[in-house]
């Protein structure tokens, strides 16, 4: 057996030495996913709760990408390799057992070694939520951000019309990365969608996202149905990117990292249980 | 003037010396609606609010019942007389500018002195979530019973079915009421609907509800939908009204107080501002 092959557990059955993990978080209480000195983050919540299942070996958890503070989570995936052998279905188990219940596993599946949680995402989707009413509903107020005056739909989805395709987004983004990091990136969906009880989602999807993106797309958006930013300002972002010349920030508890997409026949959809 | 009338404000406009006014609540953090020596309730935080618009003298809040610990609202509707005249849209603004955001005032009108928030009301409607799959999603953990096993819903709207009618509900109340006092209500409406996340909505609408009796109709269902109680033992429940043969009761953090109904042509829709 190469280094490369599955353990074998007692029973004699195939044991993924590596697996990947969807998780859904409520961001609230957290400094968002990745681990940081001294705060509280999802990564390390998870982190510990498999220290506490190893004996005491914490295990990295590697994420498909940081989520910001306050920011949730649908469907984060991350791999692990943990130092003890469970069936997938009795990780879920355990580790939602030891887990707060502002984080929860949903789904735990055996992969290739190969597959990595952030680089063989193809792709992902963010949801961002609005409330479009002068009064926000308690039970919604820590996920959805509240615009009180009247948003032009038709407005915001000009707007978003401009933004598809592939751009240089560097007026949405954070302006982090060093400057020989390319900011181009290819903006597949931005869709707005309305909900059941009238809010507003956000649908973007794209084959990776730049630092606080999601958000100034979401702030553009914003400024378009209040009729405070004209396509023509949204294609001069698009037009013109420079980190002086920045999109507006919508604020984190509206946005869900909802999806990451992995290409089929390979990583997750690998040696599934 | 005589002393029904609405006193008049300085620009000489009509002020309804009562107000009614729809609440939307997070029942988390409360214990309950009603005031209490020493514990945090809905009612207490609202008139804590207009205690500090109207220069210290809280005036009593008068609800149209009260919900349990952990049980929140949607459509909670009280009326007050408060010692100084705003227009009811100011109300709404100053209250909510000082209530902590899991309570909202979402309306306020004036009313008919004759109007009272309880013995006006004609009827209610509450609703009761269930998720029912393996895992609660975090951001749906407060205001979701969660029920892991498969629900039956066909056997749960046969049950349903049972119950709509006029009853002696006390194998569905907390018995606590006097027992002179009658535990005959009208249930107009009891019907199980699937949301489009796949959560189910239990509607329930009576004339009046007994002490506990959504949170023991939703336990009832529950059980029914689990195989666990048939359609005659929900039968037999209603044919045996007795104190020591009860129906098992559902957690408080599914329910909602929904909607409270006025007739028509008085009550909330006298002197509408």
């Amino acid at each position: 057996m190469n280094d490369d092959s599955p353990s074998t557990n007692s029973a004699g059955g195939a044991v993924a030495a590596r697996l990947a993990m969807t998780a859904a978080y409520d961001g609230t209480a957290y400094q968002g996913w990745q681990v940081q000195p001294g705060t509280p983050t999802v990564q390390r919540a998870i982190e510990e709760a498999f220290g506490t299942l190893c004996g005491g070996t914490r295990p990295r958890i590697h994420g498909s990408g940081r989520t910001d503070t306050g920011v949730h989570a649908r469907g984060q995936v991350f791999h692990v390799e943990p130092s003890r052998d469970y069936p997938p279905a009795k990780w879920v188990e355990a580790l939602n057992g030891l887990l707060p219940p502002d984080i929860r596993i949903l789904e735990a599946r055996g992969v290739d070694p190969g597959f990595h949680a952030r680089f063989s995402a193809e792709g992902k989707q963010y949801r961002y939520y609005i409330h479009n009413h002068p009064v926000l509903p308690p039970d919604l107020r820590l996920y959805r951000t509240h615009v009180r005056r009247p948003l032009r739909l038709e407005a915001m989805r000009r707007a978003a019309g401009r933004l598809v395709g592939t751009w240089d987004f560097t007026s949405f983004s954070a302006g982090r990365g060093g400057p020989e990091e390319s900011a181009v990136r290819t903006l597949r969906r931005l869709e707005l969608m309305r909900e059941e009880n009238g809010d507003l989602c956000l649908i973007a999807e794209a084959d990776g996202f730049l630092y606080k993106m999601v958000r100034r797309l979401a702030g553009a958006l914003i400024r378009a149905g209040l009729d405070e930013l004209s396509p023509d300002d949204i294609q001069a972002l698009l037009d013109r990117p420079e980190r002086n010349h920045l999109a507006p920030t919508a604020p984190p508890r509206g946005l869900f990292l909802w999806r990451v997409e992995y290409p089929r026949g390979r990583g997750l959809d690998f040696r599934v249980r």
